[in-house]
Formats: structure tokens, sequence, C-alpha cells
């Protein structure tokens, strides 16, 4: 195959970005064939955004059946991924999904287990595993030059949004719309980063999120975790979209140094010596293992989509690897699900989650919903710049 | 009054400190004239580190009787403090205690009742308050600066210790001896200085402390606290002596922007308008409010001892007021407690806690204590550039 046919579902903030991206012609041996979407404001906007032969849709049966793509990208709400995502395998499409993977992991497991079944080529859009400086944090740590993981900490309150961000659409921060807040949206990116770059899931998480704390929504707009892993270290993960300036630091201690992500540099911290053998060795009372400082000079990369648009069209074009594979969307979900379990149960959750329980809770919350949005502007907001 | 004579109980490592300072003759209107050991060994140390007549006792009721001292200056272990405060108030002396205030509140109450009754100065040596750097930081707070508080975090790993630190001394890190490990000893100045900067105390505590992680001992050495205050805020403080090289960074979040302290360095991020004016006003989709950041020219400076104490004689010979009264010894001992009784019950715990609840549960600790140290080396340690 030289040229990918793809077609676009949903065209909303991402989806808009996408279609353009497409058709923009900066994915390399991809071409936008097919765009299918049920809002009509937003097919007319795809035909005066569009050029060359691009097929309408308005039902996804008839997309799927009849638009002769070869490849879907699935920029619908959160819900509907994983069902748009079987359909597709089941007719033998490659499928790159928006993140979430999924608002809970069962049927995120089904997704996934269509995908292998299928055979075809599976990707999500964490784009932010493109940035190279996760991946030189990643590459520390799988490396060994950390050394074994201790503490992981990372405050993620730089997504600050204004209550009008949450006015543009009805199912906006809503559990039946969204079916979650700050951690599915905002904050998933990073849940994904940190179990990507340590190589570690947590084990348990204890959790409190507050909803609606800082705007006038029904879900969570502040969350702070606690985890501990298979190996006895600890860590913390908050989240906020109510605090400005934010702040976004991520810090990972290991028996060998330490590593800090802040202001888009990366920090390394190294020791001269292991700090278990330190620790048993040295006899002069108060001391501590020498360690140099360095600044490693990465440059921070906002990673943009097309990165792993691209890197999706090279898997299935050449069978290059998948930087981030569809089937690992489900671990950033799946910690994202556990902290809202634990907080909804107020106790200590182990992991994986009970997958069941926690469709039912969530179900629970969906209906037992009386939100009403005051106003809803039906807005589509510019991404650019977003992740 | 124009000199003070002053008495020191307890020559270990921070008294003989004190023993040095009082005999060098650093702080104005005070003398040293008598000090208390049951230690011969220390004894003999202070008789050859002293000039002048320096009165030498075993017995705490014979120096409390026969010394003529004004003052006291306590630097026992950590459980005594209250009881021989007490009895220090019971002959009309001024205090000024070594923290902790005690090891659990219920009897640190009791002094600070007693402390009124009697109407002498009273103080406790929480020197990290002398540090302009705090001192700038509970500024912009209680001038309201910074806005109402949101969200407070402070990491604290960087006072490693090693093996032999806690081999120095039979007592050290033992439930029967200091009665808590980092909490009690290396974090407690931060526990103070986060509910003095912040005018806060928690509203509740969720916490895991785990003991003997890092080192052989059997009290915590690593702990990760989740707090709530009572305006909705909350709040993280992480401590830890197995981390190198550590961390020290303070954020503390408001509604009008953010103050950082790391790196002895003071950042304040100055919003131009309150962020809860922003968010309902605002109708452009993504944004933030505007801000300034600022680095603060202000010194840390490690803030010794002396200035505490020199604090406490000003405060006896001219009445001026103290930076560390004495009874404000109970505010970090009771989130210290109330960080330890949520882990102990694996549960939320409430402040006030139950001081009868929390001496019972400790008291179980140092009765079921079944530890043994390996070896002792009986160091004095040299605790230049420590707090």
């Amino acid at each position: 195959m030289s040229v990918v046919k793809i077609g676009v579902i949903g065209v909303g903030n991402m989806g808009s970005s996408h279609v353009q991206m497409l058709n923009k012609g900066q994915i390399k041996g991809a071409e936008l064939t097919a765009v299918c979407s049920s809002n009509d404001s937003r097919i007319e906007w795809v035909k005066t955004h569009t050029k060359g032969e691009v097929e309408i849709f308005k039902d996804v049966e008839t997309f799927f059946n009849e638009s002769g793509i070869d490849a879907v990208l699935i920029a619908t709400p959160h819900y509907s991924h994983p069902e748009l995502a079987k359909k597709a395998f089941a007719k033998g499409k490659h499928v790159l999904i928006e993140k979430p993977a999924g608002v809970y992991t069962k049927n995120v497991l089904e997704m996934n287990a269509a995908a292998k079944y299928c055979g075809k080529v599976f990707s999500i859009m964490y784009n932010q595993r493109a940035n190279p400086l996760y991946q030189k944090v990643r590459d520390l740590i799988q490396s060994g030059e950390l050394g074994e993981i201790k503490r992981t900490n990372w405050i993620v309150t730089d997504s600050y949004r204004p209550q009008c961000y949450y006015d543009s659409s009805k199912w906006r921060a809503t559990w039946k719309g969204e079916g979650g807040g700050v951690l599915l949206n905002q904050a998933l990116h990073q849940l994904d980063i940190w179990q990507w770059t340590t190589g570690l899931m947590p084990k348990s998480i204890r959790s409190v999120t507050s909803l609606g704390k800082y705007h006038d929504i029904e879900v969570e707009d502040d969350v702070t975790a606690f985890v501990e892993y298979e190996n006895g270290a600890t860590g913390v993960f908050i989240a906020s979209t109510g605090e400005a300036p934010g702040t976004n630091r991520l810090e990972i201690v290991g028996d060998r140094g330490k590593i800090v992500v802040e202001n888009e540099e990366l920090t390394f911290y190294q020791l001269t010596q292991s700090e278990r053998e330190f620790n048993s060795s040295y006899t002069g009372g108060f001391g501590q293992p020498e360690w140099e400082k360095m600044k490693i000079p990465v440059k921070s990369d906002n990673a943009n989509h097309a990165i792993i648009v691209q890197n999706w069209i090279d898997a299935i074009i050449k069978n290059s690897p998948l930087l981030s594979p569809g089937e690992d969307g489900v671990k950033a979900l799946e910690i994202s699900n556990g902290i809202y379990l634990s907080s909804w149960l107020n106790e200590r959750v182990e992991l994986p989650i009970d997958a069941d329980l926690y469709h039912e809770k969530l179900l629970e919350k969906i209906n037992a919903s009386t939100f009403e949005k005051k106003q809803v502007t039906n807005t589509i907001l510019d991404v650019t710049g977003t992740h």
C-alpha cells in the first residue's frame, strides 16, 4: 500500500484539527478520503475546509461499508471510542483513536481483544510519547541509570480551564457525556507518561477527587492520588484545572539519583554511588553520597498530533514499530478508573480494578445526575497549543 | 534583670552545641551558670569545654533547687521535654525547649497549661521561623497578597541519614527512645513552618508512614500525608531520610498566585487578577489570568539556634515579642501525631486528634517493640549545618 486512504469520524475540536492536518498533506503516505459526522454544521465546515474528493457520511455503518477507506481516525466523544474501534476492526480497518481509549476499562479491554483478533495496526493519540523530553526520561530509567525507583511525584496543574470552556458543549464535563473531568481529559497524557517512562503500574491507589470544586460542573476538577508500587516505591499525582499559573513538575527518585522535569527542562542528579550501598557502608554520621547535577540538553517539543498520525501510517505502510500502541490505552485509563474508584469508595483500591464494579459505579453517577448546564455556547474551540 | 542566668539540661548533640554557644558569649544578656547531665563522660566534656563558673548537676531536682538559674534551656531526649518544663515552671523559671515540644500532645497540652499558669517566658527552638525566606512567605500570605489558599505541597526529602546516624545512640529512632522517626525529628521544622506561614492547621489527615523502609530502625523513615483544610484547600507533605540527593520544595497556591520555595529561593507568581474573578468573567474558551513571575530577593539563612535563644533572652529582659512561643510547639506535634494516627488506624483522622487514643497507641508500639539495635556507637554527632 503506497497511500493509505483515511477516514475521520467526529469533527469536533480534535477531529477538525485532524481533518485540516490531513487535508494540508502533512502526513506522508496518507490521504483524507472520507469524513463521518452527524452534525450538519460540522459537515458544512468540512465541505468548505477541504479540497479534493472527500466523501461525507452521516451514518457510521454506511461510512464503514461504502467509503473504501483503509484506516480510520476516531475523534468522537470518549464513550464511543471502543465501540467504533470494534466496528472498524470488524471491517478490517486500521485504527487510530483519540485519547482516552474509552471511559471505563471494561469495554476498552474488549476493544483490545478485537484489535488482537483483527491484527490491523492500532494506535492511540498519546502524542506526549513523542516528546523528546519524556523519551529521554524513559531512557534514563529503562537503561538503569536512575536505579531502582523509590518515589514518583507529578504535580500537573497547568491545564487551567475557565468556566466558559466547560460551557462550550453540553456533553463536556458530565458523567454521561465525558465520564470524568481533569483526570480523563487534561491529565490523561501525564497518567500515560507516568507509567510509560517508569515502566511501573501502581499496585494500589488512595485518592481524593473533588467534584466541581472550581467550576460549575458535576465531574472532578481537582485530584490528589497516592499510589504504591509492587517494589515498595510510592507516588503522588496531583491534577487540577483550577489553579493559575499552574505547575507541571515531574520528579522521579531512584537508587542512583533523581530526575526532575519542570519548565520543559530535564535535570538529572546522578549519584556516583548507589544510595543503598552508601547507606550500609558509610560511617561518618551525617553525610550523603556524592552526586552531579546535569541539565540534559533535550528540547521539549509539544509533540503535535501529526507525529503520532505519521507513526501510525508508517506502521501501516512499512510495518515500523508503533510509538503508542492502541492496546496501551488501557493503562492510563486503568489508573484513572482506579483513582475515581478509590475516591468514590473512600478506600484503597488494588489494581487491576474490578472493571465491572467500576462500570456499575459510573452508571450510578450517570443515572443519579441532576446536573443541568445553565448555558451552553456550542463553541468549537481552537485546540492549538493544547495536548 | 540585666543578665539572665541560664542552665542547660542535657548535653547530647544539641545540648553540647548550646553550651558552646552560651560559653562563647554569643548570646547578649545571658550567662551560662549551670549544666545538668546524668552522663559522666558528657560532664567531663562540659568541664573541659567551658570557662568561668559553670556548676554541674547530675540530678534534676538539685539542679532546679540549688543552681540559682533564672532560665533553663531543655535539650534532653524528646519524651522528657514536657515533664522538665513543668518542673521548671513550678520553680518559676523561664523555659526554652528544644523541639519537639514532646512526643504526644496529651502531656504537651499539660505543659502549655503550666506555662500559662506560671506566666514565665516560654519558647521553643523552631529556629526556621527566623529564616527570612519563610518570614517572607508568611508575609505574602498573611498580607493577603497570595489570596485564599487552594493547595499546599511540601516535598522535604533533603534530610538524608545513613544507617550509622541511627546507630549512634541506643534511643535514636525507637518508639521508646524518640517516639518517632523522620516526622518527629528531621521534618518537624517543616511541619511547623507549613502551619505557621499559611496560618492553617489541617482539618483532616490521611497518610502512609513506612517503618524502617530504608534503614534498620523500627520507626518511620518515609512518609506521605494528604490533608484537607477547613476552607476546602488540600495539601500534601512528603518526608524521607532515604533519598539522595533530596528535594526541599514548598509550593503554596492561592487565588492570586503561587509561591514556590526551592533551592533556598523564593519565587512568587502574582496574578494581575483573582483567578476566581477571571474564571467567572472570561469568555474566550482556553485562556488564563495574566501573571508576573518574581524572584523575591530574600536571602535564605539557615537561621542558627542563637537567634531563637537571643529572642527568648530579649523577651525575658525587654518583654519583646517571641518569634516562637513555646505554646506553638503543640501545633506541629498535633500534625505529626495526626499523621502517625492516620497511618496506624489506616483511616482518615480529624484534627484535633484524640490525644488519649494517640497516647494509648504509642504505648502499644513501645510495649510491642522487640527491636534490638545490632550495634550502637554512642557517638556525639556534629550538628553544624543541621536544623
